[in-house]
């Protein structure tokens, strides 16, 4: 799970932004000794992600919960499957309800969306990868989200690892001399990905020892070349336009990663409901 | 646009996390003199949303651009067109480019997905409204997305409207109960909205006064049939379920509001692409 | 209670303002093992508002204390009585006696002058609402007190209600150009209201069916007059110059709603001290 | 004025309090380009104190202002005058008003209690001093608008200045052994004040030599005889129960220092009102 | 110990700069339940602090620890004392040990550094102090240490105590006309101390009573001139180039006050590692 | 220069910290149309780095300045050098001296103290890098320094970077299964490092083709062994008591990285002073 120093913050900021001054509703009508119980059910078939985190929600809304969580992060849901049970405070259950569930949501959507492109890929050299293709604020819970589906993450920002794209390739002269420059500034631990538009950059990329190469928008067919031209003097990344139709056909040509950013810009929330209970308590 | 107070602290926190310590790529690379002209150019149709905010991300990024916005929120936009260019320092460009996008494409896609709503239920007597599905952090840029796509905003938060659900109603024995309940604690300026899931609830709604009510999860007949007995004492809002597919069936059934979590909680970016031509300082 | 998101903040913010660095006297003198009791006492007849909140500060104090509370938001106190006492860290509780008591003393004054207009109207049609007019960074604590006097809140902030001014009129060309528009826009959850000034305007507002109108800086004479033209087509708010002298003059026109700034703006503050004992421990 | 780093935060803290999402009434109605002056006129006679953090309050919304301040901080202002007018963006003057005077008319209430104050001590030896019985997060505005006023400030925080009181001298024995033990911690540039009950407890803290010594809740008459015994060799501060009513008969019992908390515990708000006009632009 | 709400801050920022997204290593390689015990052990000689400090970080990674603490802050260490030991969680652990560690040896390194210069001037009159020359967002926790080492606080700052340098003085003509300028302003808790850069400056500082005056950059013989003059009129700082070589003749010349920037700008870490072993658990 | 998202919040928390409330002598005794010049001055040879930051902070303290900035980042200054002039209000120079200078010498001591380190190992193959041995807050302020000053960076953070302890190791039974794990679950831009503390962990690192391997306090005899026996498969880092004193030594044994906690963990500041002369405006 993803560090609460990091989680905390954006479970507050939702609930402001969610609650603001009161809950005008619950908090004119339920009493503050009220209590139910909560079922978080699934109503789709996927990859669950950030049970921990909506579970985290109900500690900043005043009442104790007693919680029990049957899944896991990168549990396989079916719908009707329980998640878990919330037991306490009704004020407390109601007032966080929608901010849990926008955030469990969002994120096994993520996670459901990486497995399908895993299985789709399956038995390929390809493994799948996030991009910084991200929401603003999210891109940790959504590059975690993105390993619990069975995914692995690019780079997290623009310090952790070097991206050599035309820009600065145009503004160095060419691809050669751009990594040079790079090698002698940059510390051990940083790697450097060269993007390329075609082979000639392709070649003049291997020449000069690159380890990663991004395949920019290629076709299928080109791919397979460069695969066949690289003969895995360097890791190849493909990259642009590539979606569920296509992507087996993508990997089928050998390249080593295919990075998507539809899994984190364009993300289809995972159908969860949470059924409150009065009743049963 | 939405004031600043609000909007940069969404940037200043999605540079942050983007860039982190330094762009390990560009900051060794290119000078602090090297100019560039960006261009911001639509490669789908659809409504432009966020190019103030996006345009905004640079004035935090050291040089000062020269900025021409060509297109404004809410204009509709192809494929091919230039929304707006951006000069000056080529490292500002590159720093800020995928934090800009990220911001861009996504308003871009509520607003064009809401626009696409409006379009399918013209004529009809329904407004398109959003709902409280929205990602963390981001309720304000994407409510303002809905408007542009010519959507109205359903309430921002649990304290500017009351919305009496089933764990309101248990708690109070009945919805007259609730409802007069709440009359007593509310000050004149909030709405209350009951969710009814037959037709019973609805009778008791009307008969004590409700002004908005909302029809759960009903098919279109019941809906339609709701209408009929409802008979213009209160507004209805047809809620759960609502696709693009049966959203006009839904709209033709006569309700006022068509409520749809999707237009936030699950949305398709909008593909916009940012080129950068040093070559043309 | 107010939720402690928003609560904590505030009390952290006052904590920093307080002690910044450490405590000179308490922290050089008092063992940390040292123990005593505080006991919280009224020097004045009103209503009790913010002790949840008092007591929440001496848990950012470091030291765990045992807090009894005898007294619930809204209980009507009177001079000596006890209305809590905290056994514990000696240290906790000198450090945290000052900034408790700010809070606590400030909202019980609010509750107790919002109690006081609330009896002075006691028999009419009118009801207590506040204004915007409060202080920066404490306007929930002050709205949430002035509800615990028996007052009701007017709209939170200018997002949740819409309330035309003369200056929006003015732009508009007139109330009813003013009010068209704004439906246009506004969701089914925003209600608006109308300032008038005269009985034209009044009329204007009437016949486009505005359902909630302030009368602004009215004699008792117009209001009363205003009423009966009203005739109970729309809810009608009494605003500007009014004082506990005039309240029960203005009460009795028949209004349906007064609106106080000074519940918010000029609080006086409500005697509460904190008597700390050692030896009793 | 008051810096920036300081300002601002409250300004942002005000702003987001009473706008959050959009002024629905503004930014649905007025132009973006419609333009107007807001002149800021008082409307009762005291002293004005925020207008700079008044000004600034409209540099966070967007429009371009052109400002004209006529009156300074400190100013002796009368019902009518005009304070200052600012012109452009009807919008931004719209939406900044209320946190403006918010603001403004409770600084200014404070500098005109205080002056109050120090007129009613004129001649004598006192000066006038507020306290730390300040609303939370406001402590900064509301001790600058003390000496806007004339008067002065006690310690700001419990780091800058020691205090011992009754609690702090029980956990050691006696005055003498406390001084002692905080003069062996505390550094040079922190002073000490003790709080003494009575005239054995007054001279003890006049034998091991205090410099600063509160007289807690004394009669004028036990002040007077304080004065004489102290003859000089320390200062006397005046504290508890001190109203206008009884203030001149405290100083003239020859304190060197009296303090009040009312000056910010009980702020009554000083009058001022905008007035925007759309035709004179 | 320094109060949570300070202290708290602080951990977060850094452990959110050390980790950011995830430990890569710790969190994709350890269990959640696999378990350790660390040892905190000295690896130098000198004194401890910030034990709480650093055993606070581990709060905010998940984990439960179970903590002894053998040593408290103050306490002389030397190389091979066990300081504290943590049992629990190894990821929480793994992840928190740089962080607790480069706060503690940070102000360990101060503590010790202190003790040093209190160690060369004993039997002298003087007292060690530190200064403003603190590191951006340390200076409490460096302004602690430096007390725990045995040295007192200077002034915290800017508003705390009133210091008159040449630039003030300049701007007032005089020593004396600047001396009385602040005293006509400041309140009765604040201190203010003189720069004095020769003996004419000396003699007009002493004449209008400065209580505490700075001889900025004498030599030792002008300091025991100047103390000879002084005849204790007043309190003498010391402050200028003094280091361990010298210090002690500085202290001899019977200055009160020696003030070093060095204790804060030039810490030398102090040596401490976390040993952390499973096999033990 | 570091992005201002960064830089600004560091400049302001260490106002707020330096200032507070006001600067009681500056604010009570400059007029706020008094101009000087404040001339920055070397008094040391180093490295000068921070300048830009430096000269930011006044900008958050109001007056307007007019800067000369005569030397960059990464200029050799010697004793006497003028780096600067800032010229305009008094006030806000007085106010941001202290502050400015904090920053500038604590990132002018680490550039100075890198570039010994580089100029000491120069013909050699090594090059010098930091670690994350930082102050809480001040790791890209430091980080940027250490490049500067001529050396590069290591991992800045957990999350860009993985580095195998042996308390990693131990939980996974060997280098070699902890490596494939890893290599399992990264994503392609994510480096790792194996820290080996004799002949054999190095052979079973080199054997499982680690691209980097850490020699954790070797002797310089043991580490030239090792850089033969790993004959360029790897690079290799040398770190663990590495002092001005043996530095060369160690870069002699053909080690590729020398990495040194002292860099940021015991930072000599550079001594700069700020000559502020209002005679020449």
């Amino acid at each position: 799970m993803l560090d609460r120093i990091y989680i905390d913050n954006i479970i507050k900021t939702a609930l402001a932004e969610d609650i603001n001054y009161i809950d005008v509703t619950t908090d004119n009508l339920i009493d503050d000794d009220h209590e139910s119980v909560a079922y978080l059910v699934a109503k789709d078939s996927g990859v669950l992600c950030g049970i921990d985190i909506a579970a985290r929600v109900f500690d900043f809304l005043g009442g104790k919960l007693k919680k029990e969580i049957f899944l896991k992060d990168g549990s396989r849901v079916k719908s009707g499957d329980v998640i878990a049970n919330f037991k306490g405070s009704t004020k407390t259950l109601l007032k966080g309800e929608r901010t849990a569930l926008n955030i469990l949501q969002h994120m096994s959507g993520i996670a459901t969306a990486t497995r399908e492109c895993v299985k789709l890929t399956k038995g390929t050299n390809a493994v799948i990868t996030d991009t910084r293709k991200t929401l603003p604020g999210l891109r940790a819970l959504q590059k975690y989200a993105v390993t619990v589906g069975g995914g692995r993450n690019h780079r997290f920002n623009l310090s952790d690892g070097a991206m050599l794209k035309d820009n600065h390739i145009d503004a160095y002269g060419s691809i050669t001399a751009a990594v040079n420059a790079l090698r002698k500034k940059c510390g051990h631990m940083c790697k450097a990905e060269v993007e390329v538009r075609n082979f000639d950059e392709l070649n003049e990329a291997l020449e000069c020892g690159c380890e990663i190469i991004m395949l920019d928008n290629m076709t299928p067919d080109d791919m397979a070349l460069a695969v066949k031209l690289t003969n895995r003097r360097a890791k190849l990344e493909a990259s642009g336009n590539i979606t569920l139709a296509n992507i087996r056909e993508v990997a089928l040509t050998g390249v080593d990663i295919i990075s998507l950013g539809a899994l984190t810009h364009s993300v289809k929330c995972f159908d969860i409901s949470m059924r409150i209970k009065s009743s049963e308590v």
